[in-house]
């Protein structure tokens, strides 16, 4: 058994039939022209698929949005990299020497497409549900400390509800200040609860982010001191 | 043997054996809270994987670039709808009396979201075998007649390759003129291939998409007139 072959099998459960189809998973585009990214297509729309059906499963009072935040919060890139951390995907990699001396084999988005590469691989050699039962257990942790909805929503969505539901009427936002050239600019937003008398203000490189910024600093203030 | 399932069987050639998951799938949130909303989180998963997973074995030579662009042309909304429609899926719906009255029956995402939450439901109902096959039986026609992966990118990155096979020095974008209001602007873009000694102009309202039509004539001018 070949070193890939031992790291698959103890850290992902699964034993490889065909050797080439995990060597391809752990090969990056820099390494070689069997490389990972067809595999890393695959492995994308199977994870999607098996964590949205165990999500649907799970939580039965989500609605559609709450599982699509749930979901996008597992999936994200962020998330699949760790968990290729978590069993130690990077020592695994084939990189190109580029890739190496960059200290590519640590950026995010290769160790991701690599897991996702992996379970694309899995699939192929092993079925659907061989594929889908790797996934699983590694998501198993994930998948018992599950986030409340609403945390993944955003600012300006979670304000809103917040102020809705006890029937006040809902913030103004108001472009105080844009600095900075055309390409760099700097906003600073107000976010006004008038029935409340609050106003709080927040900055970012866009209208958007800076709004969102406003009503997170507003949500603090509004639940800390439970005005209401 | 209900009506919906007479054409659930004929139509998608499938046999429910929970009703309620049936009805479920046609029943649009308009028209009550048994809703199909979580079976079409499920369907547009599971339709993304059974077309990835289809599209990978049948364009074994296309880049994961040409793969997700294959793939977004058959699951986009408006393809889905067009499915939909060819199965009489609108007979079916369960709308409430807004909907209906607004003609809503016809609209487009309705639909799209209609068959997906089918296909949810038949997951559910059958497992994931069954619905894949029932998922590549409707889609059969269109995974005969693939696009070319080519034909379905921009304007741009098709003049732009089309300039590179040939080393022939990349067009320049230049806007002309922006009329309009802040909200309702109106763009005009000249592209330019210098050492061609061609110029075309496109409009559009937004930047981007003056320069796509700008892209879009410089194509049909140098890949008509063969001027190379």
């Amino acid at each position: 058994m070949t070193r890939d072959q031992d790291w698959v099998r103890s850290k992902l459960g699964y034993s490889f039939k065909d050797e080439n189809l995990l060597a391809s998973a752990l090969t990056h585009r820099s390494a070689g022209s069997r490389h990972n990214e067809r595999l890393e297509f695959l492995g994308d729309a199977l994870i999607n698929f098996v964590i949205a059906l165990e999500l649907y499963r799970r939580v039965p009072r989500a609605d559609e949005g709450d599982l699509s935040r749930l979901r996008a919060s597992l999936v994200k890139g962020g998330s699949l990299a760790e968990l290729a951390r978590s069993v130690s995907l990077g020592d695994q990699l084939k990189l190109g020497s580029g890739e190496l001396k960059s200290g590519g084999y640590r950026r995010e988005s290769i160790l991701a497409d690599a897991l996702e590469a992996m379970f694309g691989a899995i699939l192929l050699d092993g079925g659907t549900e061989a594929a889908s039962k790797a996934i699983l257990v590694l998501f198993d942790e994930r998948l018992h400390n599950l986030p409340k909805p609403e945390h993944l929503k955003d600012s300006k969505t979670r304000l809103q509800e917040w102020l809705q539901a006890r029937n006040i009427a809902l913030p103004v936002y108001a472009v105080d200040e844009v600095q900075g050239a055309a390409h760099n600019q700097r906003f600073s937003v107000s976010c006004q609860v008038a029935s409340l008398d609050q106003v709080t203000t927040g900055g970012g490189t866009s209208r958007r982010k800076a709004e969102q910024a406003s009503a997170e600093k507003m949500l603090e203030i509004l639940t800390k001191e439970s005005l209401i």
